[in-house]
């Protein structure tokens, strides 16, 4: 196994299969503000995205990396864009055109209606404030529907009915592969190193064994390069 | 300056000003969930608590950290116990009574009434989802209110009007010190190296300029120290 994987890096070296492709990824959770000092976020590590970009970048792809708020260093060979709300996601995904797009970021589905000026005060007469919320910019969606559209690559995060989600999402969006995984498994979930996926396309539904994230990330950055020149490459 | 700050240090290690009694400190902020992947937090890395914490264990005090989730090393000599919630916190420091509680953890003043389950998905028909927010314990006045009580130090973040709601906070939660910060200027923010304080109490108002947080928190231990041996040193 050892030397099938120092093989699979030399032919990475040489061969560079994503030579002269643009691939854009985002990675990381987003935050939503509240007010100044509160805000809206979730788990996510941004390892997986991390991962996968360092692995695209050894396949010679031309990476960028669209990063919410994590603590991870940037891959070599990468252009990092760090970025807060998923507003500002979007606006760096439009800005940066890609042949192949991985939508890796846990982008929040709301955010706040009126983010506060000032941190909100406690106030014993009027009780808990309520959050507004409103739905943010689908970034994978509005990716999938440029013109011309890149190859785009999507993730489901769910925590039960994983691959029922999963297929939905791929559908609706039109993705041309989406990666599944299940959240509610601490083993393989947001802050471990260690991940499992299910790749479902129109017609493939491919099992990724439980690994370290960066080795799962090779395996998915050759699939999808794999994917990329039988159904994208024109 | 220097030849100051060295003979400070020597004398640290000689007095002691703090040996015998037991600090409880909390740092960082608190994450309240909203469902297994998202929850509502604030923008304190725990610094400032951290520096304090090791000022104090420096000063001979047996000190209790007890933090929320945040990137840092436990400072030596110290007793670090993590939390997430704000109720976690709470139960934490009702666990470990002591003779100063400084209460430097940025604590939600509110939590998600239902947290959901599962994954809240979104949903085309129903909209945006209302969060339901109820009032979360106040750690610093319910640690206070013991019997007997520690001598409880606060902490005022604030993006504007900093002393007033300072001062209302300081007799509100019956504190023996609140130390007031303003979060609205990023040289001395919340992510930021740096700090500078104001530090009021029934009869006093002290003027902390700015400084790294480390030299800050050296400054603000003394002047605890001298404030628990003056007034509550029994």
């Amino acid at each position: 196994q050892i030397k099938t994987f120092i093989i699979e890096q030399l032919q990475d070296s040489v061969s560079k299969p994503l030579a002269g492709v643009r691939l854009t990824i985002t990675a990381g959770p987003t935050r939503e503000a509240i007010d100044p000092v509160r805000y809206i976020s979730n788990h996510s590590s941004g390892k997986m995205g991390f991962a996968l970009a360092q692995s695209a970048a050894k396949l010679g792809a031309e990476v960028t990396l669209i990063a919410g708020p994590v603590d991870l260093q940037t891959p070599t060979g990468v252009k990092r864009l760090d970025v807060e709300s998923a507003q500002e996601m979007l606006e760096a995904a439009l800005a940066n055109p890609s042949d192949i797009f991985i939508g890796c970021a846990a982008v929040a589905d709301y955010r706040v209606a009126n983010i506060a000026e000032h941190k909100i005060k406690k106030n014993a007469q009027s009780g808990a404030p309520q959050l507004e919320l409103i739905e943010n910019p689908d970034i994978l969606k509005t990716i999938a529907e440029q013109n011309p559209a890149p190859m785009c690559v999507g993730f489901a995060a769910e925590t039960r009915d994983v691959e029922t989600y999963a297929i939905d999402k791929l559908k609706r969006k039109k993705l041309a592969l989406i990666i599944a995984n299940d959240v509610s498994n601490s083993d393989i979930g947001f802050n471990s190193d260690n991940n499992a996926a299910v790749v479902l396309s129109a017609d493939e539904r491919v099992v990724f064994e439980q690994q370290s994230k960066t080795s799962l990330a090779h395996q998915l950055a050759h699939y999808i390069a794999n994917h990329f020149h039988q159904n994208f490459r024109r």
